[in-house]
């Protein structure tokens, strides 16, 4: 792969550029730029600069609103509601996190839905921004309908990916972020786009039958992770993100997309929690007690170290040279 | 194996007559002999009289509280912390439960945390309570230390069960009750005592090394379902079950422990929405176009289903003889 190397700044720069020039508005394209530098900081290439022609092919389309103002209604303290007015995802986000944050932090427990919307990117951005905060943070959306529930060969679910944080005072948090598809929809393209195989296990051609093809896997469907119970983890992912926030299930959201190739509409589900009003007041020293133990062990890592890890280095990053053309393309 | 037949009257008489006779009151034997009876009623094999010896050891060591009365605290209107008082989760959870209930269906969201309890059985019970009152509901428990973290050979995690019930207005609702391990351990047990070996990816032995023997898995480790991610799951289960509750990790419920072969004290977390007050008034009527095009598809069947369709038989239950011989011995 041909890749031209990136600062955070230059990514930042070319996102502002890309986005601004297609009629994002400063708020919208804020909320996106810090979504896309994230993600290309920490290594979430999927969810970086791989996304922005989608984001743009919907704004070109008209799809969504690049001008979008999220309206938050709160009639119940511990249930907020933000409706993202057919904008993107960050910018709703952004707007309903301190409301989410401060009813957790007083009630012990809130949730936040979030509807119509287009989420595009990943999910641990949202989890980690609660856990900053000192709360317990779990979200999730749906997606298109890419996965079948297992035992079958239709495709319903979407990659369905779960966010869960843990705050650590004095330290990262624990952050995990899963497809509960055996592989993110962004890593199967990403691999079709390289040429690589992918693990048995991840999906079936269009005729059902196993393959290791992502090129088939993308024509056919994917599976969930971990048989019969990773499926009913990405049942519940459905159930939550949009039979409780009251948006589009995955086969919705398809159904009512144009086909732009950006990002289908949909809701996402937010939970915050307060450690310390819900377990008391030793609950971090307790969770360290936990932790050290996890550390002990030969072999396994806490989620989110290579994140993190990542996060740390101020070098460049290496962009895929062709995707970087196309975004330059897309500022006129 | 040798069976007995017994009819659910006969199992509910049999369990009274022995956890009376070893000094359980009347209040917490009603509450275990509901847990037993539904679990025999639904197949819930490993979690019913199979469970009775391990009851009866720990009143007979003194460890658990046969006579324990819980305390509810409810402080924060959205946050119900029940003291269990050293007794059985049983007589903890409908204790709790009504003032769960009452308190998501006023709020749209509420949790439950319930401390100093032994929790001996099937996690589907309480969620299912909470859907048959129109409530979604999510339960999660920590066990002994049985299950290593994906790419390590050291138990940490319990078997973390997690369980999510979803009500369908009219209709069974959807109930998913899964072990994060890659087997439930009272399955592992089960399948010792028969003789069967366990699909590959069950466990490892006591060096570490992957087998198919439950015996060797029992003096080894067993490991999450789906690899890294499932063991992200199981890593939040602990997180929520112990950390966010305030009671033990599966490490530190061992260690507290007398080893009389009964359950291990520790908390269980509980939470519970009001689909109408979180997503609107239509969320029955959405959910219902998804759980169609769910069993429109070939193959899979929702969680739970095989459980409804044991509770509609009104025959009598097939019991191991042997197990049936010993609990009848422990009535003296």
């Amino acid at each position: 792969m041909s890749t031209i190397s990136l600062t955070l700044e230059e990514i930042e720069r070319l996102s502002r550029e890309v986005l601004s020039a297609n009629g994002c508005d400063q708020l919208n394209t804020d909320a996106l730029v810090r979504t896309i530098v994230t993600a290309e900081r920490d290594g979430s290439d999927s969810h970086g600069l791989f996304r922005l022609p989608g984001y743009i092919a919907s704004l070109r389309s008209g799809k969504v609103n690049g001008g979008a103002r999220s309206r938050i209604s709160n009639d119940l303290p511990a249930v907020i509601k933000v409706d993202g007015d057919n904008g993107y995802a960050p910018a709703a986000i952004e707007a309903g996190m301190p409301v989410l944050a401060t009813a957790a932090k007083s009630l012990g427990i809130a949730v936040m839905t979030i509807t119509n919307s287009y989420h595009f990117a990943a999910l641990w951005p949202e989890v980690e921004a609660l856990a900053g905060e000192g709360l317990i943070g779990l979200a999730c959306v749906t997606t298109k309908p890419f996965v079948t529930p297992a035992g079958g060969a239709e495709a319903l679910f979407g990659t369905n990916p779960l966010a869960f944080a843990w705050p650590r005072p004095g330290k990262m948090p624990m952050v995990i972020d899963m497809a509960t598809a055996a592989m993110a929809h962004g890593e199967i393209q990403l691999a079709a786009r390289e040429g690589e195989l992918v693990p048995p296990g991840t999906g079936l051609d269009e005729n059902g039958a196993a393959t290791t093809d992502p090129g088939e896997i993308i024509k056919g469907v994917l599976l969930p992770f971990g048989g019969y119970k990773g499926s009913a983890i990405a049942l519940m992912v459905e159930l939550l993100a949009a039979g409780a926030v009251g948006d589009c299930f995955s086969f919705e959201s398809v159904a009512a997309d144009n086909g732009d190739g950006g990002p289908t509409i949909g809701g996402e589900f937010m939970l915050a929690m307060a450690p310390e009003l819900v377990a008391g007041p030793d609950w971090a020293d307790h969770c360290e007690t936990f932790f050290q133990r996890y550390d002990a062990i030969e072999g396994p890592r806490l989620p989110g170290l290579r994140r993190h890890a990542n996060r740390q280095s101020t070098a460049p990053r290496q962009i895929n040279a062709e995707l970087v053309g196309r975004i330059q393309d897309l500022r006129r």
